[in-house]
């Protein structure tokens, strides 16, 4: 240990991400009106407790959602910032700590909403705050989507859910992830796959069997999904660990463990990590979104994905991150 | 308790189903081959390792599904056949007791399917032999189903993932276990929707929306969804409680608790739901089959609704269920 000075108050390095993704990022119009109208679904659907909380849960999911899809018509960013709260006050109410306490318990909550998102709308039981409001959601998506779209974006909502279980079950032993496990699920947990697969509904198009499946949507699509939970952990570690307990489970966590180094090498390395998916991303974007192929769904996608990465990029600076 | 006698040794009272569903029931002309096919598929996946009970499983899995199917074409069958041997397979290598004693590991086994399932062919990571075995399966089926088909089929594929998890959660604390909950859950853990999905892509029909989201064929899929759990509950609750432990996790243990009563008058109980669950589904395939309606897709889902319900009711009587 050759450090010097505390920990706490040593800067770590942080990914150069305007290279691909330079600002300043275009943002919807409807900024505002989303933010009140978050608070009003809040006010009828009262899944977060604290008045502060709920007033900066929905500051930055209003400023978010709107740099997320800045073209969208007000309905659609209602709906998704909606959705997007509601994943946040579900993790944030049940998931996380308070999951990892309990995983029977978190188990019987998302019990409810499996049940709501398998299309059996009466549960057997009681509805909880948290059912009321998903089902809320899921007419109001069953209203906009395509069938196809629903089914995605409901199966997204399971993987989320699944995603709040792993976590849950993980958070106090970082020591039995790998990094190719944490990989594959650090985008369920961030909800970024949910966002992608929103915005078709959002943005109102879809994309045909043959593009979404082609190589360069998937490769892009995975690109997005790998920086948005990473920047996610570099901007939230400090306070993650500020929790005390065992380490983050959090990317630079597991690669200190990885390449047995120092949270600033680990920083080093996750910031490259950032930069060349950005890289990755930003290129395939301008293939994607270039002449010929921007005009239709497959050009219409590219941007949404670009507007979503920034929207990520955007996040990094945001205070809900900071201690 | 006035009870005399050993109570291993007292005969509990079964429903008798025959009034609603009637046997012999119609058999597939392909059942040998389709156990064969089984067995030469856990050969090129061997997800089970005891030669005994691959045999075994093989041959109720055979017959099963050529009676829940039995004017299905063979590769219908055999794909329907295989899907059922990985969730059972999964369910006795990773879920209930295994499961239940260290469900962070589970979770786990799971991630790696979610990821699959989730369209993202490759793992980050290396592949078990049921992740192997579920992309045959999930690449079978994408040739076989329509988008929305698929999407369907593997939306319930997550929920019995879940359900393996949530029984895990609870297998030793069924105390915890609301008698709505597991009214919920049950059709996850018996698979029994997936089955019913699964009936478009193995008979090759689609319903319409409308057909789909109708009041009757809702009832008529949710009656045979919590039959097919309970009767499965009568028929292998010797088995489970003799296996010592907790009570099982069971319709008749959550009866007895919350009727306050002994095991033969939960039976009794359990046996008149049975009867009426089934009495109704067995009027609501009568409508939906009569006249007019019998014609169309619709018929033809009410049709398949009768033999995966009378696969139920056979499977009552087989040797898996006998101690
Ligand atoms: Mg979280
Ligand atoms: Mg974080
Ligand atoms: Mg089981
Ligand atoms: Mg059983």
């Amino acid at each position: 240990m050759t450090d010097t000075g505390h920990p706490a108050l040593r800067p770590l390095p942080m990914p150069d991400l305007g290279r691909s993704f330079p600002g300043p990022f275009a943002i919807s119009p409807h900024a505002h009106a989303i933010e009140q109208q978050a608070l009003q679904w809040l006010g009828e659907f009262p899944l977060i407790s604290s008045p502060r909380a709920r007033e900066v849960l929905c500051n930055i999911t209003g400023h978010g959602i709107a740099r997320t899809f800045p073209t969208a018509d007000q309905d659609g960013l209602f709906l998704c910032a909606d959705l997007l709260l509601w994943l946040t006050a579900f993790d944030d109410a049940y998931g996380e700590a308070t999951g990892a306490r309990d995983p029977a318990a978190l188990v019987r909550r998302i019990a409810e909403c499996v049940h709501l998102l398998a299309g059996h709308a009466e549960p057997p039981g009681e509805t909880s705050v948290f059912g009321a409001a998903l089902r809320n959601l899921l007419d109001r998506l069953r209203q906009r989507a395509t069938v196809t779209q629903y089914l995605r974006l409901t199966a997204h909502l399971r993987d989320n859910l699944f995603g709040m279980l792993w976590e849950a079950q993980h958070l106090d032993h970082p020591e039995l992830v790998s990094l190719s496990d944490y990989r594959a699920m650090r985008p369920h947990t961030v909800f970024v796959r949910t966002v992608m697969a929103a915005a078709e509904v959002t943005l109102d198009y879809e994309l045909t069997e043959a593009q979404r499946s082609s190589a360069a949507l998937r490769e892009l699509e995975s690109a997005v999904a790998d920086l948005a939970g990473w920047i996610n952990d570099l901007a939230s570690y400090r306070k993650e660990a500020a929790q005390g307990g065992p380490a983050p489970l959090s990317l630079p966590t597991l690669l200190m463990r990885a390449h047995d180094c120092d949270l600033g090498e680990a920083f080093r390395l996750a910031s490259r990590m950032c930069e060349d998916e950005a890289a990755r991303a930003g290129a395939l974007i301008t293939d994607l979104t270039g002449t010929g192929d921007g005009e239709g769904a497959l050009g219409e996608h590219a941007r949404a994905l670009q507007s979503i990465a920034s929207s990520y990029v955007w996040h990094i600076a945001h205070s809900r991150y900071r201690s």
